[in-house]
């Protein structure tokens, strides 16, 4: 198998688009070639990561309208769906397209336009992730579904509602620091829960989940170019190596988990992923987990091995995922303040991570020039899971 | 790179489904498996091709639902959107899974279900991969652009209505001979073109393409179950070598390219796919090429280099096409008469080369006992091709 380095990394403004899918792809695309200054080498294929184009852009066959917009003929081209895994599963796709040795110079570039559709239609057509049969026609959503998830975790753990505003808290003072954010607000215990105006500011959405617990409806396309890490060198910026990615899938119907409170393809996926790196959690300096709901950012650094299960909560009361903590999470803002546009999210956690490794983040930097990044991007209610070690250097 | 074999195919009567898109895609995916005779062993790994189920199917993440139905936990899962050319796009994702050493045993599932949509939605569904400004907006369909295509390969070339003809009365003979073909319904050329009714049970569609110039609107799903060559010798079944896989891009707007008569990406495609494989078109047994309409087959015979340009309709009028001739073309009845179910089709295409290949086709078994087969998936109207080429034995 050969090795896999991330040459170049670029992204769009996340928040409401101006522009269509199609443009704010090229844009992501155009950053990520540009940032890797290949000159006139082409571009071997193109994966492209998105959800609903079909269903909310009237669009298919996106990968191919990319390889046309940016002239990159006769490169290969596939989208890839994951429902809210899209993007990591697009980014593993490139992997295995350079890995084995088929293609060299590959391009993912992940987008979703969500604004196309109003939020309940949003909020539907994120439902279609759902069980068929044993969930879907039963009304339950992304929101209900982890609404309950919460409600026995935090049963189970001692997880508080303060627990839960200090991840939107954390992540919000974040994305304010992150140019390209969607909701670039800070938020305070008193604002979100404690004050006078809380209930009315900050009403439930599925309880015990309130409106700041919850990512917004965003469009945006980020994009990442993959080498052979042999060839990653002679490119303008410091390569990042995909150490290591796995996946893993869970029964669809989350009441049918034994234990719903578990997630177990969280677990798998980041083993494997840090099996194949040859790492363990303790090695990772930042991460990128996927927030689309405050609790999963606690049960999702539980599962992947950063802290003990049920002791999430308290290493966040302590602020050692902030930046300058231990082990900061979502420096970016995640999904919560960046911005959730769902077949994209997986390769923007991918292009955060690259600039937080190559130094490059600015105002939301990790201090310590961290080596190793981590991502977690969850598909469904947890039914499909991708995570991803990347290291600084070749 | 490891070599790759296919240990396993299954597919489903093509035509009206009775059940849903996911118990196809079960069944299918059971048959490969079961075919393949791997008793307790894992699946490490699926990818599911389907262009429209988020649209017509109100379902996103299909491949963590098969996942989910067939109890494959924890196997990666992933969908792979490419249009017409979303089945061998597949195909070529598991390839690359196996090849790179990530996956070992990777099934590929083609499905899709169009009839939840009636003939006109699925004709708007499926122009959704024409140009989103040069095309679709003018209301530039398939066929309308197949028929375009048509008008000038025939005047440059010579090709008639009769040579049209003879292409869908050959396919609809061996779709006749395919018990799981979606046509099952012999032609002449007297009730096509020269009879006193052809007019009117031949209507035009899109000049000089008519009715049943035109494959029909099918659900359908097939499989096929992947492993690496080393390994394939344990299993059941002889077992196929997916000896070279190709794939191309082209400009996206049919009238921006400098020759509208040329298929660029079909050629550089079967280029690589033959080029990987070590062999030349001369090597090739028995073809399944993608007779969306039946230029097409025409066309793509020549593009990939069986007959010489403009040739095509010359070897196929000489009957070279036919089950027992030189080279035969669609002997499962190809889209025209098996049927095309779209994101399905270039599985379906990958699973009558293995039945061919292992001498297993029945009653439209090409003689001889063929070693090698080759397929072109067309995506968009040819801005997207893979080629592949599959060789008996590993």
């Amino acid at each position: 198998m050969r090795e896999v380095a991330i040459i170049g990394a670029g992204s769009t403004q996340f928040g409401r688009a101006q522009w269509s899918l199609l443009k704010m792809m090229c844009e992501a695309s155009h950053d990520a070639i540009a940032d890797a200054g290949i000159g006139d080498r082409p571009v071997d294929a193109v994966v492209v990561a998105n959800m609903g184009a079909a269903r909310n852009n009237r669009t298919a066959g996106l990968a191919s309208a990319l390889v046309d917009r940016l002239n990159l003929f006769p490169a290969a081209a596939e989208t890839v769906e994951n429902g809210p895994a899209s993007g990591a599963t697009a980014v593993k796709a490139g992997f295995m397209a350079v890995a084995s040795g088929v293609h060299d110079l590959v391009l993912v570039c992940g987008g979703e336009r969500m604004r196309e559709v109003n939020n309940f239609e949003a909020t539907e057509f994120v439902s279609y992730l759902s069980h068929r049969y044993a969930e879907y026609p039963y009304g339950v959503t992304l929101p209900a579904l982890a609404g309950m998830f919460a409600r026995l975790y935090m049963d189970r753990y001692g997880v508080t509602p303060a627990h839960l505003a200090m991840v939107a808290i954390k992540n919000h003072a974040n994305g304010v620091l992150n140019p390209k954010a969607h909701l670039r607000v800070g938020l305070t215990m008193e604002g979100l829960l404690t004050g006078p105006d809380a209930a009315m500011n900050n009403p439930f959405v599925a309880e015990p989940l309130r409106f700041f617990d919850c990512c917004p409806v965003s469009d945006g396309a980020s994009a990442v170019l993959l080498a052979p890490a042999t060839m990653a060198k002679q490119f303008k910026k410091t390569p990042v190596r995909i150490a290591g990615i796995g996946q893993a899938t869970d029964l669809h119907a989350v009441h049918e988990r034994p234990d719903p409170t578990e997630l177990p393809a969280v677990r798998l996926a980041a083993e494997k992923a840090f099996k194949m790196a040859g790492l363990k959690p303790k090695d990772i300096d930042v991460a990128e987990l996927h927030d689309a709901f405050t609790i999963l950012e606690i049960a999702e650094s539980e599962e992947v091995g950063f802290f003990p299960k049920g002791e999430g909560h308290k290493a966040l009361e302590r602020g050692e995922t902030q930046i300058g903590g231990k082990l900061p999470i979502n420096p970016s803002g995640g999904l919560k303040a960046r911005g959730h546009p769902v077949g994209n999210t997986g390769v923007s956690q991918i292009v955060e991570l690259v600039l937080q490794l190559r130094n490059e983040a600015g105002d939301y930097q990790v201090p310590g020039k961290p080596k190793h990044g981590f991502a977690v991007n969850f598909g469904g209610f947890g039914n499909n899971v991708v995570a991803t070690v990347l290291a600084r250097g070749v």
